[in-house]
Order: C-alpha cells, then sequence, then structure tokens
C-alpha cells in the first residue's frame, strides 16, 4: 500500500504543479457533503488509505497530512503510511492552522463541490484556488463509476403528504422569506420533498442529485435521467422539471436579480460562486427542507411505531437466541449481528439496515465507533459485556437500537452494573422529561448524563441525533448534545437518547431508545409544552441493572416500560413457534 | 406631565431638523452601556417620563414611539402619555423593524457613545446619523452634572490580588492574542483591574470611566481628575497614567496600526469608529477582564463565605421578626424592606444594598421586577404569600437572596404548597449539580425547571446570573438561563440559583441562593468536575413546603442545609440578646 500511495501522491503533485497549485484539499466528501457517499466519491480513502467517515488530507508538494477526529486515531494510524503522511487529531491541530504556519504563502487548490461555504471560510488567510476539475480525478483510472441506481416513488401510504402539498407549504414560507428559490443539495431534501427515494449509496434509501424549489411552487430536479424511470417521471407531476446534472449551472444564471436561499453550513461553495456570479442575490438560511422533514406528520409517526413493532419482534427474536448463545462462547461479533440481520430480514417493508452495526464484544464494546472486520472479528465468551448498536430500514420507517448484554452464564460484577445502571438512569431521564417549546436538544442533554456525573463519569459523544422516516439514520437539523445548534424541538421530530459509558480495554455501554417529541398537555395552560413518546420495544438486560441504584421514579419507568414492551410484542409472537422467545420475553419484562 | 413632555419633544424636533435629522434614537443607556446608570445620562427618562430599566424611544418629526419588554409593559403605561408615544413590546415590534415600515429613507441620528456596534447594526439599511453632541442635552437645561464622586482603593485583604498582578497576567493574554491593547468601557472592569471602587452609581460600587490595557502591562485611566484622590493615584503604581475623558480620544489616535481588541457586543460603537478613523485594527473579543473578574480568587471566596455569614444573620433576625409581626398585618412592604435593611446595616463592612430591594406582598409578588413605591406600597396581610429578594454590598462580597414567606397565622394552602415546593425542587436539583468543565448555564438551567415543567408550569426569566465581588450584582460574562451564551462555567464564579413561578393577580414564588463553583474530586479521573457551594446561609420557609413533595435526595439535601445554617449562624448570635431569633432559627431549621 505505502509504495501505491507514495506513487499515488507523485503523480497527483505533478498535476498540481502543472495547474500551478502548491498543494490541494482532499475531504471525505461527495458533492452532497453528506455522511455516507459514493465509491466514486472516496478520493480521500484513494490517495490515502484511510476509509473513516470523517477526514481531511492536505498534500503539498514537499509534505502531506492527514486529518481526522478522536474517533479515528487508530484507524488512522493504522490505514496510512506514516513515511508519507503526517497523522493529525483535527481538533488539536485544525487543518487551517496546520495550513497557515506550514505553507504561508502558498496556492492551495480546492473543489468547490466538496467544501461548504462556512468550511472554505475556515482558510481565511490562504490563497485559496477552486479547480474545474478535480485533480484526483485525473490520476484515478479505475475510478467507479457514479452510481445510477434507480430512483423510485415513495408511496403515499408511508409518506403521509403528497408532494405538491409539500412544495405549496414551502414555497409559501419562501414567499413569506422574500425568496423567490431555494438550492437544494442535500439528496434526503429531495427524497422528502418529492416522495423519491433511490439506492445510489449504501444505508441511506437516496437518489443522489440536486433541485431548486421556486417559490411559486415549481421546483426542478438535477439528476442522471437513465435513474428517472417513466413511472417516476409521472408521479414527479407537471410542476417539477427533469434535467441533467449539467442543466444545473444554466439554471442557475437564469436566477439573476433573484434572491435566493443557500444554507453556507451544509451546501457546497460552488453554489454560491454560481448564484453570485449569476447575479442572484444570497439569503443564508438553511435548507428549508430540513425543518418540515424531521416533523413527521401522523402517516410516518403510524409507520414509525408499526416499524418499531417488527423491529422489537426481531431484536427480541435475537436476544432470546443470544441469551441462550452466548454463555457458550461459541459465537462471533460478526456471526452474532449477522443473526439479528437474519432476524430484522423476516420482518414486513424490511429493506436494509440502516448503518453498519456495531457488534462489539468485551473491550471492543468501548470503540464507540468500531465495526467487526474478518481481521477484528472475536469470540464473545461467557461473562462478559457485549455492546449490539443496529438498526434498520423499513418502508415505514427507520430504527435504530442499542443494548449492552451480559453474556453469562455468572452474574455480572456489582461494579458494571453500578456503570450500566447509571447510564439507564440517563436513558430513563431523558425519557421522562416534559419541557415547552422552544427548548433544544442542547438544553436536556444534561438530564442523560446527571447519573453519570455524579460519579464523575462521562460519554464523548452526543446524545441523541434526529432519525428520518425511510431516510438517514443521522438526520439534522435537532440533535441532543451540548455541542448541536439550539434547534428548539418541535412535536413529531424523532430523536435517539443514548447516553453510554466506556473503560478502554475492558467494555463499552450504551442503552439507545428511539422517542418521538409528542405535545403534553395540561388542560388549561397557556404554554404548549412537550414530552417524548418512546418509540423502540426491547428490554433492557436485566442481568445489567441495579434496581437499588435507581431512584424509585426511575424504576417504576422502567418496569412500566417493560410491561408495554411485553403488552405490545407478545401478541406479535406465536404461542408455539415462537414459544422460548416468548418465554424469554415474559422473563426479561417481569417487574424488578 | 403630558403637556411638559410634548413641550420637551417639540424642542427635540427643532433642534433636530436644524442638524438635518429625521429622527433620533434616545436609549436607556450611559457611556458604559451598563445596568444602573447616573441620573446626568436618564435621558430616556427625561424625555418620556419612562423610569423603567431596559427602553428605546424614537423620535420621528410627525410621531414617536416607545420600546421596552414585557416587565415593564404596564409601567410604560402608567408613565408615559400615549398621545404623545406609541408604546410598544420591544420583542414582538423590534425598534429597528419598526423605524424601517414608518420612517423609510429617513436620516436618523443616534449618539455612538450610547450604542453598541451590535446594537447599531440591527439598524443597517437604515441611514443611521451618528451626532457629536447629543441633542437630548442641549434642549435638557436643568440636567444633572455628571456623578463625581471619588473613587477608593479596595484593599488587598478583599482583592486577594494586587493590580499589578493582574495587568500581567491579562497582558500575557493579550500578547498571545497577539493584541497590542484592549479597550475598557465597563467600569467594573476598571474596578476590578487597578482594585478601586467609587461612587458614582446606586447599588453597585463604581467610578465611571474608561480604560487601555496595553500588552507590555502598562495602563491608562480616563476618569474626571476630580475622582482621583492622591492616596489613590499612589495606589494606582507607576505602570498606570491617569487622564481626563478629554484624552481619550488622543489615546486612541496612537493606536494607529496597532490590533486592539474591542467588543461589539458590549462596547459605545464611539470606540470602534475612534479606533478605525485612527488607522488601528479592530481585533473583536469580549472584555478581557470579565472571565478572570467572575472567577473569584481565594481572598474573594473567602470573602463572600463571611458576608453570606452576616447576611443570614442579618436575614434570620429578619425572618424572625416578619414571623411575629406578619400574623398582625401592620407592616408594609416598604416598612419590611426598611426592617431588613436596618438589620443588614448592623453588619460588618456594609455599604449599601445591592439593588433595590423586592418586597412584594400577595398579588405584587407575581410582578418579577416590582418596586415598593409610595403610591403602590401595601399592607402585608395575615395568610398570604410574601416575596423579598434584597441583597448587600458589603468591602467583602456582594450578597442576593430571595425568601418567599407564608405570612401566616392560618397554615398555608395544599396549593400554593406544591407550587413553592416545586420551586424549591428546582432550587435544590440545580444546587445539587455535578458537571465536567465546559458545561454552560444554558445546560443546566433544566435542573432548576424540571419540576415545574412537569407540572405544566414554568417562569419567563433566566435561572441565575453571576455576581460580583464587591461589584455589580449582575455580572458577566456566565449566567444560568437558555437564552445566554454558553459560557462554560469555571471553579470561582458565583451565580444565582433562583427559580420562581408567578400566579399573576395572585401570589409570586422565588427562592434565591447564591451558588460558589467548585471543584469536584473523583480521585482517579483524569476529566474534571464542578459542583456548586451553597453561599447563602437562610432557611427557607417550611410553612410553604411540602416535605411529601420533595425527592428522598431533595429532602436530605434541605435538612442537611437547614442543619448547615443553624450550625454557621447560631454562634454568630447571642444567647441572650437574639434569644428569639435564635429560638426561630432552631425551630425553622429542624429536620423536615
Amino acid at each position: 500500500m505505502t509504495s501505491e500511495h507514495n506513487a499515488t501522491l507523485s503523480a497527483l503533485r505533478t498535476v498540481l504543479r502543472r495547474e500551478g497549485l502548491d498543494g490541494f484539499l482532499i475531504p471525505r466528501a461527495d458533492e452532497h457533503l453528506g455522511e455516507y457517499v459514493p465509491k466514486s466519491a472516496e478520493r480521500l480513502a484513494f490517495c490515502s488509505g484511510f476509509t473513516g467517515s470523517a477526514g481531511l488530507a492536505i498534500v503539498l508538494q514537499d509534505r502531506a497530512a492527514i486529518f481526522s477526529d478522536g474517533r479515528y486515531t487508530l484507524q488512522l494510524e493504522a490505514e496510512t503510511d506514516g513515511a508519507v503522511w503526517e497523522r493529525l487529531h483535527s481538533i488539536e491541530t485544525p487543518p487551517e492552522a496546520w495550513l497557515k504556519s506550514t505553507a504561508p504563502g502558498q496556492r492551495i487548490g480546492y473543489d468547490p463541490w466538496l467544501i461548504s461555504a462556512d468550511g472554505l471560510q475556515k482558510f481565511d488567510g490562504v490563497e485559496m484556488v477552486p479547480v474545474r476539475r478535480n485533480p484526483v480525478d485525473e490520476i484515478w483510472t479505475d475510478r467507479p463509476a457514479p452510481p445510477l441506481a434507480a430512483a423510485y416513488p415513495h408511496p403515499l401510504d408511508f409518506a403521509g403528504e403528497d408532494a405538491a402539498s409539500k412544495r405549496e407549504r414551502l414555497a409559501k414560507s419562501l414567499t413569506e422569506a422574500g425568496q423567490a428559490a431555494a438550492v437544494l443539495t442535500d439528496p434526503a431534501s429531495l427524497a422528502w420533498l418529492f416522495n423519491i427515494r433511490g439506492s445510489d449509496v449504501a444505508f441511506t434509501p437516496i437518489a443522489l442529485g440536486f433541485g431548486i424549489l421556486k417559490a411559486d411552487g415549481s421546483a426542478a430536479i438535477f439528476m442522471e435521467p437513465e435513474k428517472i424511470s417513466g413511472a417516476l417521471r409521472e408521479h414527479l407531476g407537471n410542476a417539477v422539471t427533469v434535467a441533467s446534472r449539467a442543466e444545473l449551472a444554466p439554471a442557475l444564471a437564469r436566477l439573476a436579480g433573484e434572491t435566493v436561499r443557500y444554507d453556507p453550513a451544509s451546501m457546497p461553495v460552488w453554489f454560491k460562486t454560481a448564484l453570485l456570479e449569476a447575479g442572484a442575490k444570497i439569503a443564508e438560511a438553511a435548507d428549508p427542507v430540513a425543518l418540515p422533514r424531521a416533523c413527521k406528520n401522523a402517516t410516518e409517526q403510524a409507520g414509525a411505531r408499526a416499524a418499531h413493532l417488527r423491529d422489537g419482534v426481531a431484536m427480541v427474536r435475537f436476544l432470546a437466541w443470544f441469551a441462550k448463545a452466548a454463555p457458550l462462547g461459541q459465537e462471533t461479533e460478526i456471526s452474532a449481528a449477522e443473526k439479528l440481520l437474519a432476524f430484522r430480514r423476516l420482518g414486513q417493508h424490511f429493506r436494509d439496515e440502516s448503518f453498519p452495526a456495531i457488534s462489539g464484544a468485551g473491550e471492543h464494546g468501548a470503540v464507540i465507533h468500531y465495526h467487526a472486520s474478518p481481521e477484528s472479528n472475536r469470540a464473545i465468551q461467557p461473562d462478559e459485556v457485549y455492546l449490539i448498536d443496529s438498526g434498520a430500514q423499513y418502508l415505514d420507517g427507520t430504527t435504530d437500537i442499542t443494548r449492552t448484554l451480559w453474556t453469562g452464564p455468572g452474574p455480572a460484577p456489582a461494579a458494571v452494573q453500578a456503570h450500566v445502571t447509571a447510564v439507564l438512569a440517563g436513558t430513563i431521564a431523558l425519557a421522562q422529561a416534559v419541557f415547552p417549546e422552544g427548548v433544544a436538544g442542547a438544553h436536556l442533554d444534561v438530564l442523560a448524563r446527571q447519573a453519570l456525573w455524579r460519579n464523575g463519569l462521562d460519554y464523548d459523544h452526543g446524545t441523541g441525533h434526529g432519525v428520518g422516516s425511510y431516510l438517514s439514520v443521522h438526520e439534522g437539523p435537532a440533535g441532543i448534545s451540548r455541542a448541536a445548534r439550539p434547534v428548539p424541538l418541535k412535536a413529531g421530530m424523532i430523536l435517539s437518547d443514548e447516553p453510554g459509558f466506556y473503560l478502554p480495554g475492558a467494555y463499552g455501554i450504551r442503552l439507545e431508545n428511539l422517542v418521538l417529541v409528542q405535545p403534553a398537555d395540561f388542560g388549561t395552560q397557556k404554554r404548549k409544552f412537550l414530552q417524548f413518546e418512546t418509540l423502540t420495544l426491547v428490554p433492557f438486560d436485566r442481568a445489567l441493572i441495579d434496581p437499588a441504584l435507581l431512584s424509585p421514579e426511575a424504576l417504576a419507568w422502567l418496569n412500566a416500560y417493560h410491561a408495554k414492551v411485553r403488552d405490545k410484542l407478545a401478541p406479535q409472537l406465536d404461542e408455539i413457534a415462537d414459544s422460548e422467545t416468548l418465554a424469554w420475553l415474559r422473563a426479561a419484562t417481569a417487574p424488578m
């Protein structure tokens, strides 16, 4: 690998010199700046070997650096060649700071499709030069073709609101804001707005493309024509034009003189440049789809409940199987994850996992984004902690659940129980929250952490993320984290509630349910309050819970939750065919 | 009043026409943009009659509007003439929006000493014209002279760090930030940095003035020479020059070519203009004194404890007196506040109240910023709720406490007890918080509100504000409020913990202690944790508490707190002279 990447960098440097550039940015990003990118956009992996989901390389003529965050420190060391790359922590050594001190006065190229306006602004003070064609593509001779999977309609039975109605209410909000049009660069926004889905990337059912929504309710989609069938064209209707990616620049040019909504935080800076060159005025504001998409309608909420019922059935089948299998020590991280996937495949409307399952035994559970590979895969052993974080894409809803299990057959140590119970107290405290409209996830995060903090413990990740409806398992704009932008929570949002605790080298704990924001009715009060409905229907492992460490209120919640799980799931199981699962479920949900 | 203010406006409009202005902004502000302003700066009150602490008037040739927030809606109506003034809510009708729609294309004057750069920026789109001399001063023939109270040294025994050391460490931070100098416009920053105090405004012991701190550790104070005695001059030392206000502009001009720190949020835009005109570069950043001032050193912390001990003695003498007097119905809001002040005056180092006491019986308690005037003053009646929010300036510390009392002699209704106990649960939950470094007050605010929110109740004010050390009772930069900038809490900060609940027309509840941020030691943990030490030493009124509504944990905190209050205060009281107070204290702090 080393010499190959060395040759790659040599070739890249030759191209850069020809273009009059002293260096070039290679972010892990595609033109939509999303989480999952197609193979054709894995330029960072091609150049460096690094396959993590967040990273940036800066290639200069005489040195090269690659940056990622703490999640990927070990992976970065393992996958890249230290003789070629300086491996740096992007928080401790921000790339822009490194560049300013390392290459003062140099001309640094960037691909304006692969960085946001805000992202580019961080490099203020450096001479940043946009390129017309990405130099990496010139040397990447076996670059995979961009995906061209067929897009398809998302039926009204699942979407709950037809696309014309969605366009109409968003167009109205544009008119009210004095905006003639809005640029859409997030494929999940196209998916929601036009009620379409696709298969261009793994785990998230989106069709890659761009869009323009106008204040008159008309819209344009820019997507390779191969992806649009006649049936889909009909589904889109007459108010929506469809054109190839090549038509995007001319379409933006036609917005000359208009005020166009553009989000500098999430959209490629290419759009900003194109709009300004066209003579359009830019109104900086978030993607207009983001908030409406996050607030699920009644149909989507019912779909989420139905999907979680099916997901709960798959999970309890898995847990019942695991309870028997784990003490025998014959299973591995990969075989267990495959078993769970097999149970999920039995569910109606199942399409895919919603992300690569995290199946971690013992010390692997402490690696927050662990993925069991054939090399890392290890046996799940008796009497240890096992963490499984997984989810599914069903046509009617997206799931995401984490449970931490004791493999047995012996009892769990009291110290482990204390850690798990502190995490569980956090999951429950957040689930019980009641709060007025206006409160954001950043303001509730403490509820999930207080039990840990009182013991001097914490976890280095957010408490919750938004979840789509048969869309991305990580969906904005709201989240539950101090670092998150304080987006007020609104009824209909689905969020994860997933505190954790990690003891490196020993074990990891995370307990995750999805919750749906619902109105809380206090009768005569004028102020509107909200609360959470827990969607996930899966017992917590009682072997890891010390009920004496829970407050009476939290214990009552737990017992009520387990009773609800039992009452919802038992009717879905067959007394004869599922007798073992049913017996396990009844024992697992008995009052503590 | 009406005709007088009408004549005032006529005279003002004449001046404006002469100056070629179509209108003029009159904020309730002085040149330091602080909370308490001297009488000489009460231009808004002079022009309109409105005496609230937050407001802005816009006088046009043919109409005039005055804006304040919800706290002052009633006062605005009462104090201003509706025939002359449009009285508007500054949140619902932002002044800048009103101006843009009411007076498009007009030239609006403003005094650049009375608005921050950020404040002015809100009026982008309006032709805003700075004036050299405030037109109000021209017509305000009997304008009071600006205060010229003598400034005086704040001894090292109270300050805990000498001024040279403070200048040195702040100068170092300027150097590290690449800043040659910092402008200081907050008199509390001068007070802290130079260990001086003054008497220019009510309640806050500051000397009005400006300053420049340089990266070499030298500094300049701009203050009328009458305020600086020879002894003070000596206290300031050779590295500090003192000059009159007239020298400020030339001093800024001498910063040509330098990078100068300036806070656009809190400092008059006059400084920005002067610096830019001088050819200085501006580094936008917070007042460098704000954070160091907030983190009290060991001497200040010890002073705060000593001041709270004295304040606790005064409060329990007051509460013991109140318990006997209130059921008789012979006292008034004003007489009770005067009684408390008389007890406080007995304490060593007492100098003043730290703000105008809020003494509200019954429905007056629901007016969050109520101030009993001779007109509003009413009898404190038997069997009602009474709220007293007050504080003191001692040389060694500033106090601020609110207690809500039941006057008796009958028992409090269960509904009132339920409200008070929910508020108390919030006070306690916040006091018990443990959190890692990096957490801000915005993230902890929910702890003080959860018990109320679960009942569909809330309060429309922040939960806590910073408190100075013999300085402002409202001190930045940290606060406990969702609206606050998320300034991470640091060891040594003193904050208030004051949830409330208000039933308009009936009663108000607020329970306020001051807390000191302290390290929390968990032994081997790497991450640093913080917790609160409660400084205030005063019992909560048990007549208003239903212990059955508190969690076992909260009740244990309350009983431990009361025991601590008794153990600390009893030795300060004389068994014979204070026998009634002692008896009351012992009963008031018995376990519940």
